[in-house]
């Protein structure tokens, strides 16, 4: 692959702004640097995408569906409840990995739950940066 | 009725482009024009809507509140958790019935429930463009 | 369609004459005259049936498999544990719409549940004697 | 065991004729042919019953608790909810096995569940006529 | 009230004759000669009705509605999922007690639920026919 | 029975003056004169008792164990979760009925619930003061 | 709002003793004195009470009914199951506010539901000594 | 605090319109003229903000975030599912009151649950308007 | 430990005299006999206390959370829903062992549950009198 | 079929030895010889293997694979859990019988249910060694 | 009991290496000579087992049935699905105590679950190394 | 990371030989020689373990973990139930990816659930070998 298309939901534009102790330092700038630094070094192009609305996330996803080889998408609080970004995953066909900041398997009740993991090829999760890392290195063939 | 407003919620922009082995090769594009003529053959006029957003369906229920004299919604996935679209539908008060290509009572789990069904007065499903002419047959009185 | 069997089930020949405070003042004769009248109209032929007993139920729907082609059925109780009757509409395949006279969507618990709809193609309710004639509508192509 | 009481529930009597992609090709008739004979062979008598309504296969059950040694019993969808006929089998205390002609446990959800099966014997399943003929089989000594 | 109905349902016309380390020795007959002889002392009219079917026993609760000042019934097995006998005695609207040999509330899972008791004024369970007895007794003024 | 105790649980004291629109405006002291009259026609002796403190409840249950020969009780909001009152009436083993103002089972979710009634031989509820009367009938025998 | 009575429920006696790392290291009287001073601020009268036991509370909310014009309650543990405390608020008709020092919300489980809440007309939590403060605030129009 | 935020969620801007007889007559621009006057009194700056899309809610909480010395939030029917706007608020870490016009407590099921809750120090619901201002009223030290 | 505190919940005062086939001959001063001689062997001091009141329970293990130096409870039926004793126990932080007198993990549903085992060190059950010994025993280092 | 491996799984070896009054007197060497015996008369080849340990199960599943012509397992307490056996059950594509001594579907809760079924052509059970003697004759054409 | 076999499940062989932060820093080693001391100090005679594999705990528990006259397992994870453990300990009969190392109920759902508890006489849990020489010291007379 | 063990759970020995309509032609030798060919290119040292027993599992797991820099794990019918392999995982602390050959996620109930992905970084799943290569893809840095 070639073209990868990382995507990230809601809140995730404060990331090492807000609740540092949980999320991190760093901000979603941070981490979409050290993507494209890694992306480089592999001939990977990569295009970056944040959004706090569900339907522009679905949207997004329609248009690069032809332009993407494979998505990264941290879906923040969509995880849990978006069938709809769920569809639109399964409806663009192209290989998915979802991705997490932190350990979603060891958070209680819903928040454990992902809608659309059925969507995806795999989910990494719970080593913070390092988890878009893998992620990206898993989507390369 | 004389004006019923159709309404299509997320991904179903991708219809008969994406997974035509489970939703048919129709696009929006030729059920529109189905729905078109069958409805200029009653004498009833047809106005047409699609979004990947939640909070654009909303708005567009809410402005066509007078116009419109019947609604057919088919939800898409908002049909598993869109309690505000229910709200909606049930503030304008206008008749609504909700439609789905396929049989969404065989399929599991929470794919199954519509939080949107009690704001209705019917849901037809599971034949294809078939629902939307069922359903626009039944809101004409 | 031009052949339509309509099917009520158990505590329906009480219809208006208890609880009309809930069902209406209609009784279920009213409501198959008006039935009667509205395919008349669109030259339907239609045949009811009534009885309180599941097996007699089960066996109308066989018996007139090959004459009808359209059901309308309001299962009354039976709609919520029946697996039965669910079976029957599956096994005779022709093409069924599940009425209720109140909506079934704001009951609570398993009085919301329609075990039936599976082998539909549509439900409507919640709106009396429309339900009946709606449905009638629906089935007419 | 020389008398055997070979009881069929709901729908049963469209066996071969309606679904057969699911069911098969062989009717009812058909079964009970290759049933009589195999226990011809094993000198063994069998009479049959099949009814779409609950209380005649409880009265039947009850008629016959003198005559029968032993009852396989195909309760098709009242395996979800008879509780009444699971107290007929309890009550006649006749070693009863119950057979499906699909494989029950693979179904979903409420279709897994037997509430007939603390009553019996054994439950045999999902090889379609075999699955009598096996049952026929396990009842001999 | 001076005119009772006595409804049993299910596989209760074998009381006395199967299981009767549960269920006693007394049979469904024995029952009914004590309920008769109270009722005489009390100056009441008692009308009796056995029947393994569920439309059987609606029939008779709607034939009797007018009769009736009051219904004691042991609904049997179908106390855990006849919705359609809870709407039968809705309907009528006589006040009912439904009443059972054993205690219900010591029995597991399913087995302890009635969806029959939200149609009735009261459930008197657990001490075979002193259970019908008191019935009777609740119900004369 | 000739001696009964009548025990009323918590709030039961504002029976009358609050809510009246829901209990009626019947106070306790105007019940349990009702219930003084209709024992005293029938030759039987009646205590009153009423605790908003499950433990008073539980040792006036004690304490009466031998002069009891019959219990009446409205647990008011223990009927939900006090295992001990259960306990407690399962421990002095004396002819217990449970009496509700309203239809317990006509309510939602939780308060739908008896844990006391499988220690009792009996529940009869939802016609106000009926309810009283028709408990105190019921135990004598 | 003049009259203001503040209830605490069971353990909170031994608040700012036991366990401070979770409650914090104020005493219950810290609490009090910290209310009594803001209540005179905005001339505010208020009664303070404690206990371990549901009878005793039930008793005070019933007692003070006619003097409170508005109640603060702190029901401790009583929170998960005190159906009868919740039905004495709902008898009183006083508008109550629900406080708690942590915030129930983020427990897990049975811990995070409260039955008293249906019958408040708000809840306010997880500040410590400020939620009572709050609540005071709240009620004073 | 001396700026405070108002954020209502979807269908809000109906208010007063339609269905009055559960919300009342009162629309959101008077509900918003009331908190004015209110906040006026109490020196305090509002700033109001309505939406039907959710990402446009957490948009706001994030711009706001320097601003707000406190949240007041009727999320709507984002009660039930928006776990996108709990993070939000958890993130932007300003002391937040849910507010709801009707008692969510007392509705069934679903409709009862906040999702949101967890983010907040506080819920107030049940008296239309006045759940606003007592709201208002909590958030002033 | 030199100090224990044995504590008997509801109904317990009762044993031995009722319900012996379940829970043994032994009444609770027999059984408090036992415990003194097998505590003065070992050196060891006790206090007993039972109670059918919650709130005295509570008061009990606050007034001695300084004298002692364990506490063996057997809270009877409010095992299974005390959360108020389950905190005092937390609260006085002394070590609790729970006993009961039978098998608690052997009974069904609610009543196997314990929502106070998560404030002791341990449960000891199904063995009669000599849970307590056991329990006793396991105290004393 | 003339070729039946005889699985038993964990703690079957004590057979006989502990608690008779449940399982019987037989040991599992009885039952393996009157299985012998009657697979002889029958002209069956039988195979025996017992073991605590769910691998040397699936171990010998695969290793008999393709001797075995049918299969009869008592999975003991794997029935419950064991996914894996019921994956190489699956995998092995030859007829299985799940043998149980005592009648599975009388038991409460999880023990009731078997993971291994789906992967079985039917369930015998409830009848001690005659169960493992219906099996063997079920399994012989 | 002079005779006691102490069993410790899967991963306990790593304890004290691994996660020290969680159960400590004392090895396996160290815990088995502590209990060696106690064991010595007190006269009692004990004999450890360390598997990672389920079936070699069923094989000990069997082997040692007759030696041992007290068992003290600590089940690790077996704890929460090993129904053949449990059975183990039910068939051999002999006094057997759980052991944990933290408290499980203070865990989260399934992790708070143990199906072996029912054949235990008790359970001692959340102090470490001290739980083990409690159920030492509980299981001497 | 240089130094990867790749463990195969029960039946995966099987793979390819049976069922190759589900999980394909190819046999674990052939993925495992892939796996092999495409670590060299990489200059990654891998080691292989496959077994049917669960303690084996668990054993290899903790061998490993000083030669281990990474696991690839494909737990088989052990993904449901191994808490005992989750807390192996979890011990070792190796950074480990559970890997699928078909979507876990797609599947049904019990069968969709992973008890293993708590202590794992990530899952693979759904592509048949591919998922193993995108794992180990992932896991070197």
């Amino acid at each position: 692959m070639k073209r990868i298309l990382v995507v990230n939901g809601p809140n995730l534009n404060l990331l090492g702004i807000r609740e540092p102790e949980i999320y991190g330092k760093m901000t979603l700038r941070d981490i979409e640097e050290k993507i494209t630094r890694a992306a480089k070094e592999k001939g990977v192009e990569v295009k970056f995408f944040q959004s706090n609305a569900e339907g522009a996330v679905i949207d997004k996803l329609h248009a690069e569906r032809d332009w993407a080889e494979g998505v990264i998408i941290n879906p923040g609080a969509f995880t849990h409840y978006s069938y709809a970004i769920h569809d639109a995953i399964a409806a663009i066909a192209v290989p998915t990995l979802e991705v997490h900041i932190t350990n979603i398997h060891r958070r209680e009740g819903f928040r454990q739950r992902s809608v659309i993991a059925p969507a995806c090829v795999g989910q990494i999760y719970g080593e913070g940066v390092k988890s878009y890392l893998r992620a990206l290195q898993a989507l390369i063939d």
